[in-house]
């Protein structure tokens, strides 16, 4: 008999992608169980992140005896550290009468690690691993950065003309872009954990930073303002938009705890003084610490500018129209002074699309 | 009997493309003779344009008898004014035995507009005019510009980074594109009937112009120069790089005939004090005179900017590449000075493709 591995991976991967951007700190995974190469259940991780996927794809197996001799495809290595119930999935798939997996990615959290692989092993489970894992680790970027490097995945959002200038020499902008290429920034908006703005552009363009997609709303990610001296007033969209998703402001000032008379948002102190590289750094490990995967940056050209040239962009999703505007315009990334071609940094084409006549291209950093 | 009628128009137009930018001010024309739905024989426009398309297709039928109840397919209707051997293409067609004719585009050359459709349709031919036109027009963009605009369609290629900078700041530019970008943008060349650049390009990067690509290299277009002094002295590559193509220079001076010692080279003499708009009108009309259906420009962003407020840019064929060089590198397009969005020009996406990490943008202007 003909196995289509490949098939119920895929699905598996698909499952996983469902997921992203709602998962919390816990990585999205998507699972599928098999017998006789057919479907016996599915699963991906809960919102908030529990159950994990393993869990939900066993627990949706009504007659458990199914299971003996079944094959599960997982996205992610099942962990090794206990679930609410007191047991890691890794125990759970064990347990189950499941005798092969076939795992894409191995879970770089120091917890599971290949202990998850360690515990099936043992337990006499044929296990097949790095499976597809090149369809699939796209999906763990901001996991593996934020478990590897206590940073988010960053990924910074351009609307730009065709020669790469984000407004006219006036600061309008409305629109360069077409509405098709805006909506699917919502949809980006949707796949991110986080969004970070800074005081200068809440001010210039008082945006809501939510994912304004229908039946997409509660997938709006949590908002992140640089905001030094706390110049956002609480009358902008930012702090008043659907859903009621947390904030976190990044201020030099302490503030009482009741100014910020909604519980969602959080006022984060950093010091005075330091270096670019430092408070960029500062604010990211801080993310990470929170549980942030992915970062989405929507802001204007000087921050960009500065997080580029620290290297610190992982990932640019640039929608360009076929608008010429002028060298007198705003531009995506203020100057540079680069004075060779071996200095310039070089991001990767990963994606390229088209929303009628705007082009998305995305790339990643070439390091 | 089902006929393949798209099938075979398709087959007219490649051949059709096959004769892009060498078959001098005759536009491309590709034709195909079908019996019965078998191949009969086909033909396409000759080097330097005679004879056409259709005498070429007829010709290459050894018994003539055969054609009696035949179909042709062509790409351009064939024209109603007489070819060297005294007779035009509707008639020779007229008296072949050819029995129904497929047409895509309507020549818009007053010679024939409409007259070679009346001799076929006078001699009982049945025509099917417009057929798959949408698929052939972008073959006669340069013809249809000429004859009817009195100017060539005009290309202008852009190399740039993903920032819109075509060098850094030290005019440095090798290379911002790859190799394989800068391989198509020759294959681009051999599809133009002239170049045009600028002293001060051919001063600064001290350019070829040719298409150096093996088997291409005599599909070189002719070479214009706009060198309003004599700048460029006759050792410059451009010319002397081969092979042996025409090259015209337009300048405000008048000179001996035997100064470019080569009977290749003329210079034409342009009246000083010019608008912009006047001095690149009374260029492109006279290379429209000169027979130059498709004219590209490879020159700097002074040129570029200007040609492109003047709305005189009919196609950009931009290669972009993942490098970002910052906004004190050199612009694609200069200042603009453009207050409104609503003044902006447009250029709408008509092709998209990747080569390795670059990606090359086609685009048509959107008046």
């Amino acid at each position: 008999m003909l196995f289509n591995h490949n098939k119920w991976m895929n699905y598996a991967i698909l499952l996983a992608k469902r997921s992203k951007g709602i998962t919390g700190k816990n990585p999205p995974v998507g699972c599928v169980i098999v017998k006789n190469d057919i479907l016996l259940s599915s699963g991906r991780t809960s919102s908030s992140g529990r159950p994990h996927a393993e869990e939900n794809a066993i627990n949706s197996v009504k007659d458990k005896n199914n299971l003996s001799g079944s094959t599960m495809y997982v996205t992610l290595e099942p962990c090794a550290h206990k679930n609410l119930t007191g047991m890691s999935c890794a125990k759970l798939i064990a347990k189950s009468g499941i005798s092969e997996i076939f795992i894409s990615c191995i879970d770089p959290d120091p917890r599971t690690a290949g202990k998850g692989i360690t515990i099936l092993e043992k337990n006499k489970i044929k296990v097949y691993q790095n499976y597809l894992q090149g369809d699939c680790l796209d999906i763990y970027d901001g996991f593996f950065s934020r478990i590897l490097n206590k940073k988010p995945f960053i990924s910074m959002k351009i609307a730009c003309s065709l020669d790469g200038k984000i407004a006219l020499n006036n600061n309008q902008s409305k629109w360069i872009t077409n509405d098709l290429s805006r909506n699917y920034s919502h949809f980006i908006r949707s796949q991110n954990d986080a969004i970070m703005t800074t005081s200068s552009t809440i001010i210039a363009d008082n945006p809501e930073m939510n994912c304004r997609l229908a039946g997409l709303q509660n997938r709006s990610p949590t908002k992140v303002i640089l905001d030094r001296y706390l110049k956002v007033t609480h009358d902008f969209k930012i702090y008043n938009s659907l859903p009621n998703t947390d904030i976190l402001t990044y201020s030099f000032l302490e503030i009482a705890k009741n100014f910020h008379k909604n519980k969602k948002i959080k006022n984060i102190k950093i010091e005075k003084g330091l270096s670019n590289e430092k408070y960029f750094n500062t604010i990211f490990n801080d993310l990470a610490f929170r549980g942030i995967n992915n970062l989405l940056i929507e802001a204007g050209s000087k921050i960009n500018t500065i997080l580029l040239s620290l290297g610190l962009i992982d990932k640019l999703l640039i929608f360009r129209s076929g608008k010429i505007i002028g060298n007198d315009g705003l531009p995506m990334i203020d100057n540079l002074n680069i004075h060779s071609m071996y200095s310039v940094k070089n991001y990767k084409l990963s994606y390229l699309r088209t929303f009628d006549d705007d082009v998305l291209e995305i790339r990643k950093f070439n390091k």
